[in-house]
Order: structure tokens, then sequence, then C-alpha cells
């Protein structure tokens, strides 16, 4: 169950942003349909031990290190490396020290012994996953696909937790109080992290020349990419999939994602597509009275009666989002757990009503194959959970940087919805008392006309895409050079190729992993040639 | 007298960094050896005109802006742009705006019409200048190259105000009170402002895709190559001009460039050398007592009797170290005016005394060749000027980022110190209440193995370098790969390729712009080719 438990932080995190994207031009009476609050399968349990990596510090400072070291029931190490809050000022607060969070796994690293020549000399590759919004050993225990290669290339893992998330709050509790100190949980302030610590750690593993790869899903996967463009010379490359750096500004169009998503549905069934679609009118009439409140509360199996019936609506549209998201190939042992292809499933549940039958109990039970695959809910806590309004660090995110406008257009199965720069920006002032830069993200790391400008410069990058995953429409999906690549899987979905190899795996996944290896392998063979020869 | 004026301003505030690097290890008797205070030319005279390129802000800002232009005696007008202090945060004191200085001259540009097809149809390219640690007026009126080369390329030229500089200090005569307000002036934050300005004004211009050439010289030549691998979405290449970015963390030995400087006076005469080397102790010892300073003062005709000897030592070091960095080919009139190939007429005073004449008096007259060419000085204030402890622009950058450690070895002509990171780190927190980063810029901008992680990253930038200035020894002087190219003279000097054509220029500097110009105009062709390319 856990195998998949950091998609769904993803999922529920990336669609924080989409939610809040599109939150302030939904119509008032709809609540912004985000899931609430984190999931409960975030909390990772870690007990302490010795400290062999202990990293030490680029900056000093006079605060107690937690333990140097944890030993972890997973197969890596946690350690915290002393970082500095501000690496682009020097006002007071900027030396200000926290403690980093990464996990190390060096069961198969080849480590540098200073004999032989060439490419035996060499040590082993360092594979950097650079963490994303949430909990560390959460991307680390589920991101299978690098224990999976490790052996091969003889590498040494190594995954970051990112500022303000996990155990990695420059702040402790008090992170997320205010602008004051959320004012710090930037990219760009990741990406120096990252960069400080990688360097950091290979000088004090005698490795300074070993190559570093990095690895990234989703937002981590546009913090790879981007980290390759900015830091040449600490990542000498880059996987990163399903990453939607893209998704800023109006490169692509903005009803991109919900377009996709209900092309999800309509590839499986026309019927599928057309019900779905009309059920949200359906829905908002009869809900417009206490009386067709309780009747729906009734159909929806909900534990309370329902208030809102826009709850309804959010209750549905979630599972639909979701479930195009992760429309996997194979059984998915997810929060909610999902059979393969999840998408045809639902759809034969809606094909599968007599002639005549009601639109909203269609739609009801497609959902419930999200929400209640294992079949052991008895109801649906439809209006429970977190306030959906309480500060988080992708909420943040998505109000000061990460700003991916979007729409739902008539052509898609959702409810239309408009987006507005104005209204974004008094929402977020409202939210979280900061207003976004609108168009940072493409000033600070390009997008606009990417093949031209990085079909001259730059290299190896390998951007991953499955055109299941309604992300992939803001991703890189065409080869942009001979060394910046794009690999898409027609029936792929979001960051499948980081999942642990399974026995079920189709042939396109294998396929599509073997020539990740293959490209990253080429990247490392050339590197220690050049290095080879450089030395000389 | 204006022409070089800049030179000296970069040569000054360069010595700056140089002076605060060596400080620290420098034997307590010898106060920090850089000059005192900002040369008064620094102050440029402008009148104020109408507003036609008034960019708009990018973020709002309830101040009230400068005159949005200003028409000045030079060939360019002047504009401000509403820049926020602090990018890379969203603390409530980051999206505080302040007015970025910045000139422009369209006179050649050849603006976009949207009419006919290929390069005929593209805008002219716009080349912006990176502006450096000074009044931006002077480095554009003294960047002659650009307006000289302008014409050829129907080019926009715009020179971009450093922040914290001249006209741009976001908290106006409170910018340098203290870290509070400090803090903010970093490397890093100007590339941002310069990407902020450059992508705002070429939508003002209605010249999205019109091509950014970047340039900039010394420390300007830094960022123009930085800004080339940080932001190639907004600048397609980059001419850096004298650019050190080597001249860190153990890269270039510490030495390099005191040796370099003494080698200037080595090639020119042994004799020469060796007298300059003897001098110090010379002076030392004489100096040591009163009648010794009397006497010393009357030699080095200094207008009140010094108190220390060291202030002589510095004296002299100042002229040796200055000739050697504008050794230029032809007359230069400065701040003190120059004669062509100054080191050489140096030699040739030294070289004149009859045996057994006197070393201080030798040593003496030679420094009066940088100090009284023209003859008009009576007296010299050795000891006058500012307080060199005075907070300065530049001396904060050195002791926060730009660390740039420097020895004096025996093999030099100059007296010999050491650098130690602990001494630097504590001369820092005593002048500025900061610690240096030592490591940030490499670990920012890369640096190590450049020759390696550039072979196959990046592209379209011109090193160029005379090998007479010192700083050379911290640049690239090899190329990188087929676009990543060193332009090297063996007789040129610092940034010498960045002033305005005279008809004394010899062959050799001819040839340099010619390659320069031979250069960025494939790189314009090629990206016009692109364009026009992706467009149909």
């Amino acid at each position: 169950m856990a195998a998949l438990a950091f998609l769904l932080l993803l999922l529920l995190l990336f669609l924080g942003a989409l939610a809040s994207s599109s939150a302030s031009a939904a119509p008032a009476r709809r609540p912004p349909p985000f899931p609430a609050g984190t999931p409960p399968l975030l909390r990772a349990a870690s007990s302490s031990s010795g400290g062999r990596y202990a990293a030490s510090a680029v900056a000093s400072g006079g605060k107690a290190a937690p333990e140097p070291e944890k030993k972890t029931k997973n197969p890596f190490r946690a350690h915290y490396f002393p970082q500095e809050l501000d690496h682009f000022t020097f006002t007071p607060n900027a030396s200000r020290i926290f403690y980093q969070k990464y996990l190390v796994n060096d069961t198969f690293w080849r480590k540098p012994t200073g004999k032989g020549r060439g490419a035996a000399a060499a040590p082993g590759p360092v594979f950097v996953y650079t963490g994303n919004e949430g909990d560390i050993e959460w991307f680390a225990t589920n991101s299978g696909f690098l224990f999976d290669i490790a052996p091969k290339f003889s590498a040494l893992l190594v995954f970051i937790e990112h500022r303000f998330y996990g155990e990695s709050k420059p702040f402790g509790n008090e992170s997320y109080g205010s602008a004051a100190t959320l004012g710090y949980l930037t990219s760009t302030q990741a990406l120096a992290d990252f960069a400080v610590l990688i360097t950091s750690l290979k000088h004090n593993l005698s490795a300074p020349v070993a190559p570093v790869v990095v690895f990234g899903g989703s937002y981590g996967g546009m913090l790879a990419s981007w980290f390759r463009l900015k830091y040449p010379h600490v990542a000498m490359g880059a996987l990163a999939s399903s990453a939607p750096i893209l998704q800023f500004d109006d490169i692509t169009p903005w009803s991109s994602f919900y377009d996709a998503a209900s092309q999800d549905f309509k590839s499986e069934s026309k019927n599928c597509f057309s019900v779905i679609k009309a059920v949200w009118d359906v829905l908002d009439e009869r809900g417009s009275n206490d009386k067709g409140l309780l009747q729906l509360s009734k159909t929806f199996r909900a534990c309370k009666t329902v208030k809102y019936v826009d709850s309804l609506s959010n209750w549905l549209w979630t599972a639909f989002v979701y479930t195009a998201m992760v429309d996997y190939p194979t059984p998915a042992n997810f929060l909610m757990n999902l059979p393969a292809y999840p998408v045809k499933e639902m759809c034969k549940i809606i094909d599968a009503f007599p002639p005549g039958a009601d639109i909203v109990d269609k739609a009801f039970s497609a959902a419930s194959l999200y929400y209640n695959y294992t079949g052991d809910q008895k109801c649906f806590d439809v209006e429970g959970g977190d306030d959906p309004h309480g500060l988080s660090g992708w909420g943040w995110q998505a109000c000061t940087e990460m700003v991916m406008p979007m729409t739902v257009s008539n052509k898609s199965m959702f409810p239309p919805s408009s987006f507005s720069y104005e209204e974004k920006s008094e929402g977020c002032l409202a939210s979280y008392g900061v207003r976004p830069r609108m168009h940072w993200i493409t000033t600070e790391y390009g997008g606009h006309k990417i093949d031209k400008v990085l079909k001259r410069f730059g290299s190896n990058i390998i951007f991953s895409n499955g055109m299941r995953d309604p992300w992939s429409r803001g991703g890189v999906l065409k080869n942009i050079s001979s060394s910046i690549i794009a690999l898409v899987t027609e029936k792929g979905a979001h960051h499948l190729d980081f999942r642990t190899a399974t026995k079920d795996d189709p042939d396109w996944v294998i396929e599509q992993r073997r020539q990740e290896v293959e490209i990253i392998q080429g990247w490392i063979d050339q590197y220690n040639k050049d290095i080879a020869h450089m030395s000389q």
C-alpha cells in the first residue's frame, strides 16, 4: 500500500496548485476543489543511529544539529545538512542555519579508490533525487526505479528533502506562520540548497569528480531539469519525469489540462464522457434545495447530509481528475486502491448501466471506483477533512512563483471555468498575504520557445511524459537537441517510469526505462572519457 | 579626459577587491593598500526630458518613480525601471520597489516592422551592457566599442546600472548603512534585475524575438558571461572582456596576479624589476624613524610630512599595479594621463639613472609617471583621501561573495604577503559585520574544470583578455568549445577591446575587435535563421 502513496501526495499537492490556479475564477458558490489537507500517510517513522555521512557545514552556525544520522526501516540513512536560510542576500537573517534532511544509500556505490586508470578508477555516479513538496522518505521509498538501476551503475543514491517540507522546516513549527518565514520557500532557494549540499557531500566523500545525475518527478522533475540548466557544474544530467515546465504564462493552452483529462475518458467511451459532462448541471439543479440535498446525500452514501451541492461536485471532480493522472497500466496499491487502467474501468461502470438509468447514479458509481474499489467503505465523508484554506507549502508556492493558469473549456467534461490574473492576485493576497509574481518562472527559467533556446544551449536532459497524465500537456514532448530528449509514452501516466519495476509492467514501460538507462549510461561514459582525456 | 575615466573606476574598484583580498594577511603595519575612496570623476551630470521608453513595472509599487526619462549630454537617454528588491524570496521586504537606471540609444536600431520575411523582417539585436560597480553613465560613455559597432548591426544599445551603484540605490542615501540594506547587493540579484528589465523592455518595444547580446568588462564581464549561462532564454550571447571568473577558490594560483604584474615590468627590463623589488625593504628601513620619514617625505615631494612609511609603499604599489593593468598601446587620457605602453616608459625612467643612483629616487621617479605625467603636480597628497575603511559597494561585495584569494610570492617584485580564509573572515566581520561565503561563487556559477563542464554545455560566449593585464590570469584563456571562445592578445590590457577605436590602434587590437564582430554576427545570423525556420 505504501508503494504508491507518494504518488497520491504528488497528486494532492499538484492538484492543490491546479485548484488554486483556477479557484479564483471558479463560481463563488464553488469552494476551491482541492483535496482537504495532507494525507495521513505522510507521517513516516524513523529511528536514530550512528553518523557516517554527517555533512560539514558550508557556513558556521551556533545551533545544535539534529542527530547527524538516522537509521530508518528503509534502505537508506537519514542525515541533516546545515543549510543557510537565504543564499541570495546577506541580510542579517540570511545566514541563519536550518537542518536539511537527506537520505543516502551507498550499498551499490563504487567508491573512489585513487587506483587504476580511466573509467575503472572513476567513482560510481551520484544519483540525486531533487525533492519536491513533501517528506523525502516517501519520495525515496517510492522511487523504486533509482534502487532498481543503482546496481548497474554502481551508483550512490541521495534523496534531498525540499526546504519547508518534511523535517526540513527552517523555522520548525513556526515555518508556515507568515510571509516572514514562508517567504524563504522558493524554487530558486531550493535549487541553491541542492547545489550547496551536493558540492559539500562530494567533497566530504572524496569524490569531487564523480558524475552527478539529478532525478525528479512532477514538481521534483521541474527542479531536476532546472537544476541541470542552472547548475551544469554540479549535475551533468537530469531525468525529469512528468515535469510540466511549460505550464506557465501562455506557453501551453490554458484549457489543455482539463481537455486532456476529459480526452482520457472520451477515448474509452463517448457515452462515459457525455454522462460525466452532463452530470454537473443535473447535480446543481437537484441540489438547489434542502430536499434535493437530502436525496443526493443518500445517493452519494454520504456519512452526513451534505450542506453544499458543490461538495458533491468536488467529490466527483477529484475522483475523475486523480484517476486520469494515475491511469496506470498495472493495479496501483494506492491510498485508494485502483485496478489497472482505472479510467477504462470507470467508463465500463457507466456504460454498463441500463438505458434510462439515472445520470447521477452513473457518475456516483464511477467515482466509487476511486473511493471504494475494495468495497470496504460503508459511507463517504464528502464534506469532511481539513480546512482547504489552511496554509500549505504548495499553496504558498502556487501563490508566489508557481502560477499555472488553467481554464476549463466547453470541450472538456468538467464544469467550465475561467482564469484571471487579477482575481488570482487578489485571492492570494487574501489567503497568504502575498501577491504572485505571475511571470517570474519564465523570466528565471525560460520556457517560451524552449526548443529554440535549448537547441544550441545545454545538454543531457530527459523529459519523460505519459500522455494519459493531463500534466503531460505542459511538458516537453519533442526532442530539442541530440541530448535534450523527450521520451513520450502514449499509455503512460504521472511519472510511471519512476516506479519499481513489476512483473506486470507492459513492454512499453520496460522499453521506456531501458532507454532512460541507456541514455544516462551514455552521458556517464562520455563524462568519464572527458575526465580521463583531461587528466592525461 | 573623460574617455578613459571609467577605466580608472574599474581599476580603483577592482583594486579594492584586490586589496581587501590581501589586506587581512598583510603585515599589521601595512594599511589596506587600496586607493582611497571613489574618484571625483564619477559624478556625471544629467538633465531631464521626455519619456519614450518608460518601462512598465513587473510588480506594482506605490512609490513615485523618478523622471521616467532623462536626456543627457551623451548619445543615450536615461530611464528608470521599477525593480523588486529581492527576486528570490517573498518576505515582507522582498517586493519593495526601487528604480533602476538604464540608458538607451536607438539611433541605429532596426525596429520590428512585422513586414517581410526572414532576416529582413527581423528586428535589430539588442546589445545590453551589464553594468558593474559604478555609475552606468560612465560605462556607457566610455564603452565606445558598442557605439562603434551598433550601426553595422542596426542594434539597440541598452546600458543597465547595477543595483546599489550610481542612481540605482534601493534605499537612497541609506543604502550603505548596514547589512540590513547592503545585504541585497549581490551578483545573483543583479543578474535577475537584468533578466526582468530586459524581458520587460523587449515586451514594451514589441520586440520579444529580438536577439539580445550582453556585453561587460571586468566585473561587468563576469556578469555578462554568467548571465548567458544562467539566462540563455534572455541573452543569446555574451562578450565578456577581462572577466576573471576563475579568480576564485584555488582555480587560479593565488600568486598569479602579482606575478603577472611583475612580469610586465620584468619583460621590459630586468633592472627595472630588480629596482622595484628591492625598494620596499629600503623604504621600510629608512622610514623606521621620524628623521627618515622627514627625508623620505622630501624625496616623494609629499605635500605634508608622512606619518607612516607604509603610505609611501602604498603610493608606489598603486602606481605599479595600476600601470600594469592599463598598459595600453595608445596614450590614455586618464585621471592621470599616461603615455602609450606606460610600463615600458616607467622602466625607461629607472634604467636611465646613472650607476650608483639611489634606489628610492628611481622608484619615485617611475611612479611619478603615473601620478604626474603632465608635470603639473607640485606635490603629492600621499596620505590624503577618504577613509579607506569606509563602506563601499565593492568592498561589501568583496567581503560577501567576491572572495578572490591573492598572495604575493617571492617571485614577484611586490612585498610578499599571504592569504588566510580565517583572517579574511574576521576582517570582513570587523569592517562590514558580515562573514564571506568563501566558496559561494563557484557553487553558484562554477569555475572548477570549466573546460570540461562547458565543453558540452552552453554556447555563444567570447572571453577576451589582454595578457598585460594581471587580471587576465583569472580569465578564460583557451577555447572551450566551437562557440565558447577565448580571444587573447599578448599585448592587450584591461578590456582594451571595449574602448572607442582610434587611428593609433595597433593592428592586433583592430583584428581582435573584427573577430568579435564577426563572431557575434555569426550568432545573430544563426539565431535569425532558427527563428525563420521555426516560424514556417
